[in-house]
């Protein structure tokens, strides 16, 4: 499997990343490359991840069987009308949005009859920094992508997106939309959410400069993804809003019950639920298979 | 400064990784451990952590002058008033304890005139590891610690700490007890209840499993302080109590801020939440000098 040209729409740090692995790995020959920023577009050429810049999403797409729309998952529509008219019926398009469902119907009013061409995916792999300065060719390495394909997705091009992200080194995982963004809400979403809040709460405080000085690796990897890009964040979290409100109840539910035990004195019930999270949570492998 | 012998008493991984860094870097001569469970003083003696095992935390004291008791908080009070008749008038006692109000009232009444001796400790290392198995010589290096020295102790006794912990290449910084308590709450003890409070909320829900087998990096290096020791932290979350619990309705504010964002479509509002958020945590260095 060797693609002939990549069409890069969005050259940030998952699209600059996957540009650069599929190059390393042989799997495309030319990429022409579009980002919203200039600045961008020419930082990703001068990195010799993309080939030729091109003045607009539609250009960049022009003769590419490889698509890959890497941008704020809101801004996908736009992107995917914009190019409709020139993807060529034979190419496979994918992008790589945090959330699924709203990403599969934009893309239903979109591209229309070509969305057979469309295999909306998922890599479970990023960083709290963000940009093409931050590229890395082993970004996907070891990660899982989950691809959402509807009953529209050709059998054809759900089988090069697989074959394409295995040769990545990915574990390629099938979900529908709705049951993949049930899923991030819990495991990703709202910790994002959750970091961001602790972050604020800390800094409303008079002393939050003196505490965060305090601060030892706990803080530190707790809150690492508190430094996620906030339009990439603000999207998903109101894509995604029904799940994740959901589960940030659920998740107060729980906090409310440990503030309970601990404001009467339930020291053994307190350490019980501690002990359930301790054990689940030592027990726990990232990207074990189901 | 070289010290004779120290006197361990607890051997789970803050006390062993104390003995061993203090024997590597030639700091002690002699380590007479104790433990509660006789299967831990025993590892510690196999891995050469300590050099006798003591049948007591008296006898473990006995001829000490350096005594470091590494027991969860709530022990300390305890422990304190069984060495009290041994330890030496100028022995230096020191703990590891996470939380220091409670630990500076039960020295107080444990150790009475002894008082003097008695230097607060808070390292600001870890893991979520615990136990003699993962000792750690190099645990302590590059980390701050905290001592929060009362008006009873003796100088001779700060310094001697000040300089034995600078030995092993800590940051050491003086605190009052209530700050060190209201610092950490924020820091440290709250990210801790919500990593339990989040691995919590998803194990109570049906697809638990399937969602956690989804998960990736960022959820990783969120959760990874939710596996720790409960028995530990069931006490640091008793013991500090009101001042965890103001910083746990302080960050469901927080929380309930972006709820609102996001249930009435305020997306602006809500990116520049998350601005902040991201901002400093982007901007923020572990071990900053003040």
């Amino acid at each position: 499997m060797m693609f002939e040209q990549l069409g890069l729409i969005g050259c940030g740090l998952m699209g600059s990343s996957f540009a650069l692995a599929m190059k390393r790995a042989g799997l495309v020959k030319r990429v022409i490359g579009y980002s919203k920023s200039p600045t961008t577009t020419q930082k990703a050429l001068a990195m010799g991840i993309i080939d030729v810049e091109a003045p607009s999403a539609l250009l960049a797409v022009s003769g590419a069987d490889l698509v890959l729309v890497s941008v704020p998952v809101a801004a996908t529509e736009a992107v995917l009308k914009s190019i409709y008219h020139i993807v060529g019926a034979k190419a496979l398009v994918m992008d790589v949005g945090s959330t699924k469902q709203d990403v599969v119907k934009a893309a239903r009013g979109a591209l229309k009859e070509k969305m057979g061409c469309f295999v909306p995916c998922h890599p479970i792999a990023g960083k709290e920094l963000s940009g093409v300065e931050h590229a890395d060719e082993h970004l996907y390495k070891g990660r899982k992508v989950i691809l959402t394909p509807t009953e529209r997705t050709m059998t054809v091009q759900l089988n090069a997106a697989t074959q394409l992200w295995t040769a990545l080194g990915c574990q390629v995982q099938n979900m529908s939309p709705a049951a993949h963004d049930a899923a991030y809400a819990v495991v990703s979403h709202l910790p994002h959410m959750l970091a961001f809040a602790l972050m604020n709460s800390i800094l409303a405080q008079d002393d939050s400069q003196e505490y965060l000085s305090l601060a030892g690796t706990g803080f530190r990897d707790f809150t690492r993804i508190a430094a996620s890009e906030p339009k990439m964040w603000s999207d998903i979290m109101m894509t995604n809003k029904d799940e994740l409100l959901a589960q940030s109840k659920a998740f107060r539910r729980s906090l409310h019950a440990m503030e309970v035990l601990i404001q009467t004195g339930q020291q053994d019930a307190l350490h019980d639920l501690i002990q359930k999270a301790s054990q689940s949570r030592a027990n726990w492998r990232m990207n074990d298979k189901k």
